[in-house]
């Protein structure tokens, strides 16, 4: 078996409350770890504290990510566990290595032969999947879309070509301060029959889900989803 | 706002720990509910009880998805939640509406104006896509590929060029019995640049996951995965 340290992939809420979304055993293995690979040093602080370790956060060693970074630098952050201590990754929000820099240091720690461990914990992907009552025995997440008024309407007419061909549920996100843009674009742009979702704001109080076919979306006056984090689905299959 | 109930998707382990695995406020959800939707009730009841509620199972009312199943009967279903009930959908295993029939019983409820609450717990394509060291910025899971070695082998280079040209991580899963023969397949027939992982018995103190060019799986022995729950992924896009 292998010396070195683990690579525990740690979650962080999305919403506002650690132990709705986060299992005990998540808490209990960041307690035990001193050393992290986190996307922002004073994000990863705060979420540390908000679980109430009993150690103060000033005895951790926190290497922070910079997208800029060469992957030798990336290397470097990880001769902790080349010396057989337990690492932790931490994403801003959600799950590590998902639509984050955190998947370079996964793909390293395997080239290193280190175990990564996944932990389980919120992804906005996954519950708005979940919720939107369309496929999920296929989808695609696409993550943003092109900006530009004209591509975006070629493209969801492409999104919704392609999960008529496949029966596939297709998952894609905006820059939160240009929701309401898509919103009204998507709502002009799709077939009356298309299922489209929003999940906004998941895992915080203010959570709302809609998910309709675009004739019902075109009936009524539309949410104001103006910098709330949204997921943005559709579906153009079959009925399941 | 409406007297109806609200509809609950609510996780269950895929490994053999409740508490690894689930976040508290799930199992305080999940205890204060007296009606279910559940795909098998033997197996529903067992998960709960595992849960230590206090109230005796029996006291539940647990309805039985059925694939064959019209749509009527699972209206019937959601007649608690209209009345004002709230109501827990759970999967055989990781997330309902996520590769089960649970989406159909989703898809009524945004019909009939139910709040939906999507909560946090195990998924094995998340997990798996989070311990990949892959792109998780756009990815496809296709469930099932083709069953006969012909279709097999075309499909699996389709998704590396789907894969190559859209930077895209593709996860797909096989019957436990057919993964030693869809491994094998896989590491003869994708080209040696092309990463390629497989995530066995997630959240379970088997797991394994390993992820590495097709060049280097060639080189070693494969790992005998006949039976265990697994997930596939390969990546041919740019390095991140």
């Amino acid at each position: 078996m292998s010396d070195k340290g683990k690579l525990y992939l740690i979650p962080t809420p999305i919403g506002d409350n650690v132990t709705h979304t986060l299992p005990d055993y998540v808490i209990q293995i960041l307690h035990r770890l001193d050393y992290f690979i986190v996307e922002r040093a004073k994000t990863a602080r705060h979420f540390i504290k908000s679980t109430n370790p009993e150690r103060p956060i000033s005895d951790l060693t926190i290497f922070e990510l910079n997208k800029h970074q060469p992957s030798e630098g990336i290397e470097a952050f990880l001769e902790p566990i080349e010396k057989g201590k337990d690492m932790g990754l931490l994403s801003e929000a959600g799950c590590p290595g998902v639509a984050d820099p955190g998947a370079l240091v996964v793909r390293l720690a395997h080239q290193k032969g280190i175990t990564v461990v996944p932990l389980v914990g919120p992804s906005s992907i996954l519950l708005a999947l979940m919720a939107s009552g369309m496929n999920g025995q296929s989808f695609t997440f696409h993550g943003y879309l092109p900006h530009q008024q004209k591509d975006l309407s070629k493209v969801l007419k492409q999104l919704e070509q392609q999960s008529q061909r496949h029966q596939q549920t297709q998952l894609f996100i905006e820059a939160p301060y240009r929701n309401n843009g898509l919103l009204e674009m998507i709502v002009k742009s799709l077939a009356p029959a298309t299922q489209f979702a929003i999940a906004v704001d998941l895992n915080l109080p203010s959570e709302t889900i809609i998910s309709m076919p675009i004739h019902l979306w075109q009936k009524r006056k539309l949410p104001d989803v103006h910098k709330r984090p949204a997921i943005f689905l559709l579906y153009a299959g079959k009925k399941l």
